[in-house]
């Protein structure tokens, strides 16, 4: 298989970091967003709408969406399991990574967006949007914060996909200056250093 | 089964026309996000994001967030089939219900959110952004149309999870004026018909 992604983008990192946690040998094509490389005629084909990243499969076939991957990856590779083995497992995992991609994961891609000077010039910033979703997002940290202090990871007793979406989350927010209050997020931050101490997240 | 939802909003219509092609029996109690019902106290004990819809089953157990209440139905309610019946025809319904998501509804509720009269005074509307996303918008409505044009569903020759989405999505577009230019967009208005001919776009 063939990963075609951008180091520092978090869409493919979510999707490196589950195919670590699953021990699968794949290899990679970097397309960087900075030189609009994702905007070529070429990789178009691979992606007409120029988002990363994209699975390409020995058969030449293209999967687009890092969800769509994951889960691909899932139902051929399914141990360790990440998306769940009930009915009501797999309902949590699916609500959960939707709260970290809907709740943090795309807000902070927003305020990224509209702020950062790596955008300038190249799309129509509006940083009054940013503002928006920063107020979003400091209510959001706090509500993850509550909810982990209920167990030690988003979706239960276990690390799951969920975990990796909200990761690259808060990881990448740090690019745009938001940071966990470790002072008044305790339950937030000992889940992150949790999650920091898995060989994947260096992935 | 007891659902939670806003006959008016897009979320909820998902559910409501995924579990009327599974032909699951189900009660509903209305929270009308209009009166800020959803904002009590009360109703954050079910959703302490005060989201629409959430499901709430026999034994007290919540479930929130459209997709993860529809996959639990799938599951419970294996046929008709509406998220894919191996692992590549799942992967690609995963895709296109995240395009018609990420790429139609989300942008579409933010020209709501960022402009509509229902939303003055309630939450910080910035119109600049609502503009942005209008263009995206025609964007991709252009992008389904070709797609379109390929095969009758978005994910191959058979109706899916993700024509639900995408048919919720441009109908509530209208709202914020957004409508399908049927001489531009001739295979987009042909699969929005066949999906309007369901007995479930009625849900």
């Amino acid at each position: 298989m063939l990963l075609y992604h951008d180091p520092r983008a978090p869409n493919p990192r979510r999707v490196r970091m589950f195919f670590a946690e699953k021990g699968v040998a794949y290899d990679t094509i970097e397309v960087s967003i900075a030189t609009a490389a994702n905007e070529t005629p070429e990789f178009r084909k691979k992606n007409p709408i120029a988002l990363l990243p994209v699975l390409e499969l020995e058969d030449g076939k293209v999967l687009r969406e890092s969800v769509a991957i994951c889960r691909y990856v899932e139902d051929l590779h399914p141990e360790p399991n990440l998306f769940g083995t009930d009915a009501w497992e797999r309902a949590q995992i699916e609500q959960w990574n939707r709260h970290a991609e809907l709740e943090l994961l795309w807000p902070v891609q927003q305020v990224f967006r509209n702020t950062h000077e790596y955008w300038k010039g190249r799309i129509h910033q509006v940083p009054e949007f940013a503002d928006v979703m920063r107020e979003h997002l400091a209510a959001r940290y706090a509500w993850f914060d509550k909810e982990l202090a209920q167990r030690p990871y988003l979706a239960g007793e276990r690390f799951t996909v969920a975990d990796i979406t909200a990761a690259c989350a808060i990881d990448f927010a740090r690019v745009a200056k938001i940071r966990i209050d470790v002072a008044a997020q305790p339950n937030l931050a000992a889940w992150k250093a949790r999650i920091d101490e898995r060989p994947s997240s260096k992935a």
